[in-house]
């Protein structure tokens, strides 16, 4: 006997019969002998409807607001559940974020959460009741809803298999599990059955956007063992879980990329100290988030600046950095949003040599020209021309022997 | 400056220009110097889409869970009509009925409000801010989310109009008043500035279906002066007040018909004492209203009882009748659906005599056969074949000189 969180998506629980369909799924788990935790998200699009509504109300709508609207999705989802899974002869209730409490801070729109009471929750399960519970929402301490950001239900799902020390939490998904790359790229690409924490957050920021980053985070906090799996087939998903239980690791696990970030270089500015505060300093106060950064060697006392910034960020970028410009004092700004970071990544790394060279090389050979390069102890990402993504991912993907 | 409640129904709040609108007019009499509170349904249609998910899963859902998610649309306007205002510069924010708390009985689906926590909303509005609530729910003894039943919100207005201790309770709806009868029968039915909150009860329980019932039982007993109007014109509504405000009463105030019912006939039963017992005690058991009831004078030691019921109801009260044939022991049951229900109601009756004559004498000149009479101190009401509505309707507005 297992204690599980079962997490369904938007597409999980799109209309009415996919919902009969995961209360099936979940009473499949309970007449097995397992006790089950449930935590739902919005029907597929309603809370895109909603925020809609909010922004043609409001463009700078109030937050608290816009949570009280928003956070209604997952509570339909969660009664219509417990209905469903009644009808089946399957004792449940729905639970709202405020009831069980799941504490979050009070930055509305994107909380986080800092408590959730398991211990009532243990109980029904314990007396065969299942909870569902409504994703992606809190209670904040001003005593109003709060929402926990896009995607946010795989944290609630992480943070509530914590607080009832579950043995493993299923994000049930539209995809059947984490693969080596994007099978749309490699159709050979492989399905993971175990993949670590910090390989797997390097992979959801870099683009496999399967999980919220968040969730992912709080897993490797808690130890939560977390399973990425369809609601739509019965094939076992990918494991996200210690490194320490990733046995046979491969070097490196996986091949990303992504097309949502844009180069922008600052050319001749002064080579003195305090420059790249001068840049970045005010990004930073415009809350953009700068991703790859290099900076050249300098010559004739001045040097380029080159860095990437999300698609969405950038014109807003572009803006702050002219705004600034009698403060930096450079030359001229370049732009390019015809770009791909391609990314590799792999725990193994860590005691493996040659990973960078082999990725470099590979590229080489297929003419394509690196323009950005970063790395991490666990990843090594370059920014190519957005026409070289499949061509890369697919040069790499073989290099690195992941081809089925 | 008055403290008043706005509340507005779901045709007042069906789209985004709709809750613009409301906002408009909330804002115009905080502008006049008023305290204003408001309460709003669902949008138009949301609640019968979201009955509809809970029906389809489960005919026999539990209600808990029903609560919980109908509850949502109502939330759903509240935070959009808040953040309307915030974009009109008014402050405002929205309430659901566990925040403020309202507090009711445990019987979900139908509750019952047994207390409102009215200081903190009072505060609120006295430092300009407007409160927004969520209409047709409250909060249970179970710490669960409770509804009030189709109109409830209504029911809220006048609720948290007494709590708040407001001047008045303003519903806006998609009619403009009270009128003398329905004016799709009548062209000439004339509005009625004020109304005695008996004449509404009698009016809206036999047709005139512009508030629910409860609503008005809680505004007499509270003493809420209640003003119906329309969201979409400018013009004043009709007051709903204590009797004694009513200056210049009609004997009669208005005609209201009903096709919702229908007539069953138990045919020679035994005329013995305790038979009305056995036939509506089984009825009574079953949760069946039954509304007008006659019983003929005794021939040969039977007797005919003839009573009618909603006919939503029709086909289970035949049953149950059918089921306790032996214990009754009636010959046979008749029955017809084609009747229409008229009724003339006006507080003025108890004072003046010959109010039923004049109906009887009327509906005799014009041919139609009455089959059912019933009476109360402020209502006379008759059962005439359905055909007969429209002509029964408006002989009777002439006939109490109420045309315009």
């Amino acid at each position: 006997m297992a204690r599980i969180v079962m997490k369904f998506g938007g597409t999980s629980v799109a209309d009415l019969d996919r919902i009969r369909n995961v209360a099936r799924r979940v009473k499949a788990e309970v007449d097995a002998g397992h006790e089950v935790a449930v935590v739902v998200s919005a029907m597929a699009g309603v809370t895109n409807q909603l925020v809609g509504y909010c922004q043609s109300l409001s463009p700078l709508f109030d937050a608290r607001e816009y949570d009280a609207v928003v956070a209604t999705g997952e509570q339909v989802t969660a009664g219509l559940t417990a209905i469903a899974l009644q009808e089946l002869g399957q004792e449940a209730r729905s639970w709202q974020g405020w009831q069980i409490a799941i504490e979050t801070d009070g930055q509305h729109g994107k909380a986080r959460i800092e408590g959730i009471e398991g211990d009532e929750l243990i109980e029904r399960m314990k007396i065969g009741q299942v909870p569902v519970i409504a994703g992606f929402q809190g209670i904040g301490p001003d005593n109003r809803v709060t929402t926990l950001g896009r995607g946010g239900s795989d944290t609630s799902a992480v943070a509530v298999a914590a607080a009832i020390k579950a043995d493993r939490c299923d994000i049930y998904t539209d995809v059947d599990g984490i693969y080596t790359t994007d099978p749309r790229i490699v159709p050979g690409a492989k399905k993971l059955s175990k993949i670590a924490y910090e390989e797997m957050l390097e992979l959801a920021s870099v683009g496999a956007k399967v999980l919220q980053t968040r969730s992912v985070e709080l897993a490797m906090k808690e130890r939560v063992r977390v399973q990425v799996l369809s609601s739509f087939s019965d094939e076992p998903g990918t494991l996200v879980v210690d490194e320490d239980e990733v046995v046979e690791q491969e070097i490196v696990a996986g091949i990303a990329y992504s097309r949502d970030e844009a180069k922008l270089t600052v050319r001749r500015v002064p080579d003195r100290p305090g420059i790249a505060a001068a840049v970045f300093g005010p990004l930073a106060d415009a809350s953009i988030n700068v991703d790859m950064i290099v900076q050249n060697v300098s010559a004739d006392g001045t040097t380029d600046m080159t860095f990437t910034v999300g698609k969405t960020d950038f014109a807003r970028a572009k803006q702050v950095l002219e705004n600034a410009r009698a403060e930096i004092g450079y030359a001229e700004i370049t732009a390019d949003q015809n770009v791909a970071k391609i990314s590799v990544v792999g725990v193994g790394m860590r005691s493996h040599a040659g990973v960078a060279g082999t990725m470099f090389k590979t590229l080489a050979e297929r003419g394509i020209n690196i323009q950005v390069i970063t790395t991490s102890e666990i990843k090594v990402s370059v920014l190519v021309a957005a026409e070289y993504t499949e061509l890369a991912v697919r040069a790499l993907h073989t290099a690195y022997q992941l081809d089925a």
